[in-house]
């Protein structure tokens, strides 16, 4: 079993025999709260399994210290490029775009970490962007990537930062402009922001883009502009954390 | 006559034989406003002169290259250089923490700008900062820094980020922490991320603050525990750009 606690999210994965996904589940409630705890339960009253049969634990995210019982805490990084390249074996650089803060991850031909960079200083081009920037524009932030997609005229959102870039949209409501008009052009900010976050970590294919931003399908698009090149987004990028902590619990086993 | 037409707020200085300060003018509306032609008027005015009793205009600020009638336009850097060392003769570092950018000016003994930094990109720090705050605190920024001067156990803000600092405050207010303690916090970040700027231009005495902020008795008394020094609010802190430009305006005669 692998579980990832993060600060907004508590998420877990099954994995059997280090090949299979046996059942995975997500909780929105991060650490601190019930939803550590009730990840798990979850997980094993899906799998109809018995807290027993698992062989092995390994704990990970923001909150993996304050968890008993695991066989191991292993970070959050090394988690993800382990899960990303389960998914995805031709991974180079992963895109992580979290609620708070944005990595970018170049992984090795064997999914081990090579370098990674990290931006959690800075609200701009994270999820927390998109939500001062839904709240602005009184939408809900997972509506934004479709309503994007009908952009035929995105503006230009000139400043990086949350603060005044949000005072540009203001100015742009107020003046009239469209609303897809509007998301497009928060897209391609956060886009051109995490570009050159990833940039410095380099680009190598293929590029897959994790976090909760990445089910956000006009800021992938964006990105793909941005960098001039495809990218993919797994079915399970919310759960890489928890998926690479049951693959370092199936390792810990045969080690 | 100076003119220093900025992005919220237009004023103006007479001068006269380059010694005498004969009126001063401050419209809180800037460039693009009727601020600018309003401000001119204020200052003929007031001082009962004329248009042609003006030998010479410089305008300086955002707004300078759209104003027609100038003699010269001088960068608002080195009118604000020349306008503190009026005042102040001894002056070495200014600090000038305006509405929406901060900037640290060092100058020689004469008066001229020998280096400067600016950060324009980021609201942390700069009178915006405190607006979100003060929003948030449903106080008028205008009391924040008497508020805050009842601090007995300032708050730890540990963003620097406006974004996730404002969420810092939100969390201490509904932990029902007293709003003096959180202001004060507020202000120690504040002068935690301009001292930092500062000193990458580096303090050298006396150190003078100038700009909107400069009216906060809080972020100044912050900024001089993070700086180990007294710091020195001349009494037309918001004018020396515009007092600067009259200066250039009397050299320009003179040469
Ligand atoms: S640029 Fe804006 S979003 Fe980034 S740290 Fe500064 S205030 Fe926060």
């Amino acid at each position: 079993m692998g579980l990832d606690f993060g600060s907004t999210a508590s998420k877990g994965v099954v994995l059997k025999d280090g090949k299979e996904i046996v059942c995975t589940a997500i909780i929105t409630s991060g650490t601190g709260t019930s939803g550590p705890e009730r990840v798990k339960e979850k997980l094993l009253k899906e799998s109809n399994l018995l807290e027993s049969d698992m062989e092995a634990v390994v704990v990970t995210g923001y909150g993996r210290m304050t968890y008993q019982g695991a066989k191991k805490q292993i970070s959050e990084l090394s988690c993800h490029a382990k899960g990303v390249h389960f998914l995805v074996p031709d991974v180079g650089t992963v895109i992580d775009i979290g609620g708070q803060d944005i990595k970018a991850l170049l992984l090795d031909k064997n999914g081990n970490l090579s370098n990674f960079v990290m931006n959690d200083k800075c609200a701009a081009g994270t999820g927390r962007f998109l939500d001062v920037m839904a709240g602005v524009l009184e939408t809900e932030v997972s509506m934004l990537g479709e309503i994007s997609m009908m952009s035929k005229a995105p503006v230009n959102i000139s400043s990086t930062c949350t603060v005044f870039a949000e005072s540009e949209v203001i100015s742009h409501l107020s003046a009239g402009v469209n609303k897809e008009d509007i998301i497009a052009g928060i897209h391609i900010s956060v886009a051109g922001r995490v570009a050159a976050l990833a940039k410095r970590v380099g680009i190598k294919d293929k590029v897959v883009m994790v976090g909760g931003v990445a089910k956000n399908i006009g800021v992938v698009k964006a990105m793909e502009d941005a960098l001039g090149k495809n990218i993919e987004v797994p079915k399970l990028a919310q759960l890489t954390g928890a998926l690479g902590a049951a693959l370092f619990a199936f390792e810990a086993l045969n080690k």
